[in-house]
């Protein structure tokens, strides 16, 4: 089978793609280095040096014998995603190729394109987020919720609230490929993933120039990594607001098992199936503590939330779909956080202080863009309206 | 009051800056003729001629001594919106000017920013439609509908299912506006309409020029002014399919008294509400028969429903919250039927009688951008991917 991975350069993008091409798949990645152009907008870097995408590529040759073939474009160009998918054939294609409204609009309505116009079969495989639902006072489902109204029932979308531009851009390809799977017959699996924690995989320890990234920053670090990072570096837990903020959380390598179930048993033609992609849900207050105790009793501290969330608040979400598929997660324990607490104080000499403030204003237009939850930084001005 | 209507030159914006003009408020319109654009594409045009936007101003002023403020240009342009909006300093932003994917949402994104950084009291009427939520088993409610599930009950956005890529970019802006309300504390209403019909207001039948489009094609004609056209030129009406496609109307008069009572009752800091505009429901066979009666015995044929549709379905839809605020409807009746008919004999000779067909694919990528419903010609491949 054939997989082109979108995206295919990031923090999960990359893993997947050499965990799939190491289960024997054939394996394109698609990237248009957005990602390391925000580091250089940011002024940050990954905590553990990455190599460009062409070493990581020949490297990966190098150790496993397998080559993955690496299409450098931008999905809203047309020309390129319809080259791209008509020449590598793809059975299913992951599309992790996320993060401004424009790009994710325009980037997945030309896939779907592509793939309606060159073979209905490839199975779409989206990584979505389970910040799409927000935090309902009710229990959230996987995807569709029956619903009894005035003595009629029927399985509706579940409500989507978002709480950032990024999350309401997951929101828009939602919807439209669920439009797409109803009028064309397509068909796809809508993973809608948890924060994610982590940096190692069995792919990408093989060596250093096979790394994903480690990110600190308040635009794309998630908050287990900073955390580790800021115990690492000596620096106070930083949690915001109460600390109440429940959400689903997962491993690196449960993301990878994920998109490999989703792929071996692909949704039917027709079929939006939406899975819950996270393993246990934990509260900010939560995770700080067991890094603290993993550190040895690092300082927390509470900042004002400058985000415009509920800091204490009903959570819980269904998550058995993959795990009926077999999933087998890796739950956060001691050995998780001693090996990232040990990635972090190798590279602790890379870390720049100042990236692990809050800079992102959520009440007023300055927060501009987001991605992965968090606002890209004022200066963006460029992509400011969308 | 100051008022802005974002596509002021078209089918409903036109009539309702007159109406809003006359009524006292100073009113400015803005617009790309990107509809005017589309009869050239398609080579048809409405059937009662229209003026100019400049002839129309012109005309207006002559017949009322009130001058409308027109702005030309395009929403995607982030300078044009906010020096328009920072230079007419509306109280409310009147916004028809929606057709497809990337126009909507970057449009409405700049809408959005403009309003929050020039004055976050402006209140933006957002003219949504009653296709965002399809045809779901269960009643529809006004936007959001309470939920228990599992124990716990919520008030929850009501779940969306549109038909058409036109129907999903007004989803799309309706969750961006429902954010920043939430975020940003910005007031919006979301007038979620049925579909319209008629042609004459108070304020277009005092002059030729100031005469609103009467359009018929199957890309932008609703289906009454079709069935009218259709009868005034001795064509059979064309049912799709069974014809038990249910869906909420309302004649266009009621569309200026709708905007008006929610530009005079409006939201409050930080609410997004949602308004169902329409006043009665019809089957398309309920109204064919309508129209064949009130011609005389028009002949009514089936055809092959070219969307993808249900044919028959439940359909409910509540609808009170504009009548709670004022509204006293226009209902259909023989009246508007017989003044509808006279009109389009009037200029039954302008008649492109190949226009009338339905020509857009609905089960391939084929169909294109939608609009009201309905896809744009399989000859605007410019635009396809969005």
């Amino acid at each position: 089978m054939r997989i082109l991975v979108l995206g295919g350069d990031g923090y999960l993008g990359w893993p997947t793609a050499l965990h799939l091409s190491r289960a024997g798949y054939e394996v394109g990645v698609a990237d248009n280095f957005a990602r390391r152009g925000y580091d250089l907008e940011m002024g940050v870097d990954s905590l553990v040096p990455i190599a460009s995408l062409h070493q990581r590529v020949d490297c990966w040759e190098d150790v496993s014998g397998k080559r993955l073939e690496a299409f450098i474009g931008d999905l809203t160009d047309e020309s390129f995603v319809y080259d791209m998918v008509g020449s590598f054939r793809p059975d299913a294609v992951v599309h992790f190729a996320e993060h401004t409204q424009v790009n994710n609009v325009v980037g997945t309505l030309n896939v779907l394109y592509a793939i309606a116009e060159i073979d209905p079969s490839i199975h779409l495989v989206k990584l979505g987020t389970m910040g799409e639902y927000g935090t309902p006072n009710i229990d959230i489902e996987e995807g569709y919720i029956e619903i009894t109204h005035r003595g009629r029932t029927d399985v509706l979308p579940f409500p989507k609230q978002p709480g950032s531009f990024y999350h309401l851009s997951k929101v828009h390809d939602s919807h439209n490929i669920a439009f797409c799977c109803r009028a064309w017959g397509l068909r796809s699996t809508d993973l809608n993933q948890g924060v994610v924690y982590g940096q190692s995989t069995p792919e990408t320890t093989l060596h250093p120039d096979l790394a994903t990234r480690f990110d600190y920053d308040a635009v794309f670090g998630t908050v287990l990594n900073r955390f580790v990072i800021q115990a690492a570096a000596g620096e106070p837990l930083t949690v915001y607001g109460k600390g109440g903020q429940t959400r689903g959380f997962l491993d690196i390598r449960d993301t990878l098992a994920c998109i490999e179930l989703a792929i071996r048993h692909p949704a039917k033609a027709g079929e939006f199936r939406v899975f819950n992609q996270f393993t246990e849900s934990f509260s900010v207050s939560e995770l700080a503590q067991m890094v603290s105790d993993a550190a040895g009793g690092a300082e927390i501290v509470h900042l004002e939330d400058p985000r415009v969330e509920a800091e204490e608040h009903y959570y819980r979400a269904a998550h058995t779909k993959l795990l009926d598929l077999g999933l087998m997660p890796f739950l956060l324990g001691d050995e998780l956080l001693a090996d990232l607490l040990s990635i972090a104080r190798s590279h602790i000499g890379r870390l720049e202080r100042g990236a692990l403030e809050p800079k992102v204003r959520w009440r007023s237009t300055s927060s501009t863009i987001t991605r992965r939850g968090r606002s890209k930084p004022e200066e963006s001005s460029a992509e400011r309206p969308v």
